[in-house]
């Protein structure tokens, strides 16, 4: 009784006097950009020493290796294979096979494919769904959406982002790339080959040569200064359209790469990295310019696998050492740049006791995008309803450079659909990676498994799946109760659904 | 002056005299089926001789060797890679680059595809294109549509046969795949799950236990006799839904495969087969029955590689020893059965001796499937109007059984989309092949150049580009120039239309 008068006095107290003050938070995502298209290298040896790649040394991103110094970099860090769903994944806290945005939303249509499922969310999110955003806004928020949003088809509510969660919005619409990078082309609206997916709005700067990822900085630092007027925390959602397709060069980087033999869409793409990382470097400066680079926490990642123009989905190339690219089973597929940090790590300001983030750490246990929505809302001590459900798990442990020994070492990438590599689920739990192949007589491979050891075979070149016939049992058995538990849709061949087949062990 | 007149009173004598009296058709079309697909094997050594493969021992066509030996089976026929591009070539006589349906309609949409051109033909022939039904019509002929169209998608003119040159359809709509084979399940019409490819008509065999082959085989035995009591010359499309999936078995072919030890797919695969195989011998026999065996052409052929359910798109399997199937880039996707022969070729009947067809030869010189156009006009004595370009070569002198000194050797596959292979343009020339992929990064084959000589490796395993760079760069400057004269369309990216690179030699 008297334990509990106590703790109803010390009610009000832990409120207001124990509340730590909300951060601010940069979600900085960057499009169809792979793990190895940056100077700041990804990979650690087993010692947690930074292993770096040949095309580390091609990239040219200081800003990113500024970021990294300030807090962790992680070498394993997954999302979906390609972009709608890793953007719904980070939206929601869950993984596409419960979402069911398991394919890029396109503007052309539903985008099923011959055997994909009728019922996959093809039509994207809904001011009816809970987001991050969303949630940020009831907790205090100013929500900022900046760059590509690619939420839902055309003429669907969730197009705008305003309808899912952000107060403002700035150059977001339905489209997944931009018609155009250069202001010349007013980013798409002033050229007729380019208008199909014109970004809309910044009419400012059309006809100057500023290029859309300059344009979309120079907004974003404008909004967060109007944050500061009225003196509230701020979410900035800074998604570039870069490095997505069209690969225009960026003429302010080209000198950068004139010399080099690598041809001229490879050149124009590293100038599109170097643009984006030029991004990154203005709105650390800016924060430290207002004084809040302090309190700001930022979250830099990519959506899925490399798009860079060279190298096939299947070869050992964008991503080398691993294999495959954006849209495809391999680890070039789903693995992406991740680095979290305060802006200012050294300011010892109160709100980073909330997540002591390791300075200059290598993080080498799994993260996943799903991941980023506890992640967030926890260090903005806000909480999804109840009755959502959140795949993801909160990387504060991870973010501290501690080994969560209560993590699961899972990740499940489900892709019901057709793109460069077909009606797959690969499951990777440990060291160990199942492939899933629900059709393999429609696609280009015959075989229905593929089971690598990551650890010993990091570019998938030795398939397991005949000499290891229990480990193959066991893990499609488990990857099928996971997909089940999540309601996954499966691909339809005549109608009938095509659940995973258990080999015999 | 003399000659004059005498060539004036000639004329009329010609015109009705020695006017020779028109055939009956049957064009006898096979939905995805392989040149191994077969008893009756296809290939042939240099000697002319005949070669069993592996495959030819699993299936069971007793009537395709029935035919075989009354005429002449082709040993390097060639179609499109996909449905929809062929059959719209055997309608016009063109090249898919030209006539631009270039890929298999879709009833879901336009089906372009990330990077496929906006204007290739998606919408299908319409009622004011030259075709080959509508040209024997105006020639005298009584023309009959049996099983697939697949000519339009739904709600466009030409998603009816009638509307296309022919007097009557049977079962041909918008769709290219039936939803059922069973009449138990009204072909689609009875059964919800099957509904979307529901087959149009034939009600009176719904809830029978009629197989959808053995219901079109019964209609066309019925159309031809109509054709006989108004004593018009037809022509019968006869163009089987099967063998497409689904995959559903035939139950009076079972037995003949209960003791494989093969997967269920692939047995069902074989009664399919099977099924096709004997509406041929129904409608072989029902000629003999009427007594117009002697005057009724029977061509034989298949619309594109193998689509049996084993083996990937990349390997040697369903079409071994050939690499790949329907809608590879490889042999096993474009060399299809091809047979033809008249009914009974020993009564000797003046109608045959416009095309005199060698009976039981084996012919190794190459056709394409844009060749039956012309040559069924030539038999049927008909004409293309004069503005009309015809793509294909009459086959005469091939059926025959001579090698055409003035054929040219070549065929131009060209693919600017996206299924099981992506972007892609091959071209044969005599022994060599030379494959083009358009965005060799975009797909999974690092390489913008394959080279094989398929003389020396009909598997296409031994890429010869890097050792053959004039050869290389020749063939590709004459494929381009083919396409540009054919005004062919090209895949794009951000606008840029992506003509083939020729490379330096």
């Amino acid at each position: 009784m008297k334990r509990y008068f106590l703790s109803l006095l010390l009610l009000p107290l832990s409120l207001f006097a124990a509340q730590p003050a909300q951060p601010n938070i940069i979600l900085f995502l960057v499009d169809d950009m792979g793990l190895m298209d940056t100077s700041a290298p990804m990979l650690a040896d087993d010692s947690g020493n930074i292993v770096s790649q040949p095309l580390n040394a091609w990239y040219r991103t200081p800003n990113m290796e500024r970021l990294a110094k300030k807090g962790i970099r992680f070498s394993q860090f997954y999302a979906h294979t390609v972009c709608s769903p890793t953007r719904a994944s980070i939206m929601t806290g869950q993984n596409s096979a419960r979402h069911r945005t398991t394919q890029f939303i396109s503007p052309r249509g539903k985008n099923t494919g011959d055997h994909g499922p009728e019922d996959w969310n093809w039509a994207g999110l809904t001011s009816d769904d809970v987001t991050l955003p969303g949630l940020l806004r009831d907790f205090g928020y100013r929500t900022i959406h900046v760059g590509k949003a690619h939420f839902a088809p055309p003429d669907h509510v969730g197009e705008d982002p305003s309808n899912l969660g952000f107060d403002v919005n700035v150059g977001g619409a339905s489209m997944g790339q931009p018609g155009s990078y250069w202001g010349q082309d007013g980013y798409g609206n002033l050229n007729p080959k380019r208008a199909t997916w014109a970004v809309p709005g910044m009419e400012k700067y059309y006809g100057t040569d500023t290029f859309l990822t300059e344009a979309l900085t120079i907004e974003a630092k404008a909004e967060i200064d109007r944050s500061l007027e009225i003196d509230a925390p701020f979410y900035l959602y800074m998604s570039h359209y870069s490095v997505h397709s069209p690969f225009q060069s960026d003429p302010r980087f080209e000198d950068n790469y004139a010399g080099s033999d690598k041809d001229e869409r490879s050149r124009a793409y590293a100038t599109l990295i170097e643009g984006m990382d030029k991004s990154l470097g203005d709105l650390m400066d800016h924060l430290e310019a207002r004084g809040i680079a302090e309190n700001t926490l930022i979250i830099f990642m990519g959506d899925n696998g490399s798009d860079a123009p060279f190298g096939g989905a299947d070869n050992i190339a964008s991503s080398a050492p691993f294999r495959g690219k954006k849209a495809s089973r391999w680890e070039g597929g789903i693995r992406v740049p991740f680095i979290a940090a305060w802006g200012d790590p050294q300011s010892g300001h109160p709100v980073q006791q909330q997540l002591l983030i390791k300075v200059g750490g290598v993080q080498s246990q799994l993260g996943i995008c799903y991941d980023v929505f506890p992640t967030l809302l926890a260090v903005a001590t806000a909480k999804p309803p109840m009755d959502h459900v959140v795949d993801g798990q909160n990387l504060k442990p991870l973010l501290q450079g501690d080994r969560d020994p209560e993590r699961k070492e899972v990740f499940l990438s489900h892709f019901p659909h057709e793109h460069r590599n077909n009606y797959f689920t690969s499951y990777r739990a440990g060291n160990w990676k199942l492939i899933y192949h629900y059709l393999p007589e429609s696609g280009r491979d015959a075989d229905r498994y593929e089971l690598y050891n990551l650890r010993k075979d990091p570019s998938e070149s030795d398939n397991q799946a005949a000499v290891q016939p229990e480990r193959l049992a066991r893990m499609t058995r488990v990857m099928t109760r996971q997909l089940d538990a999540m309601e996954a849709l499966y691909p339809v061949v005549d109608g009938v659904e095509q659940r995973p087949v258990v080999p015999s062990s």
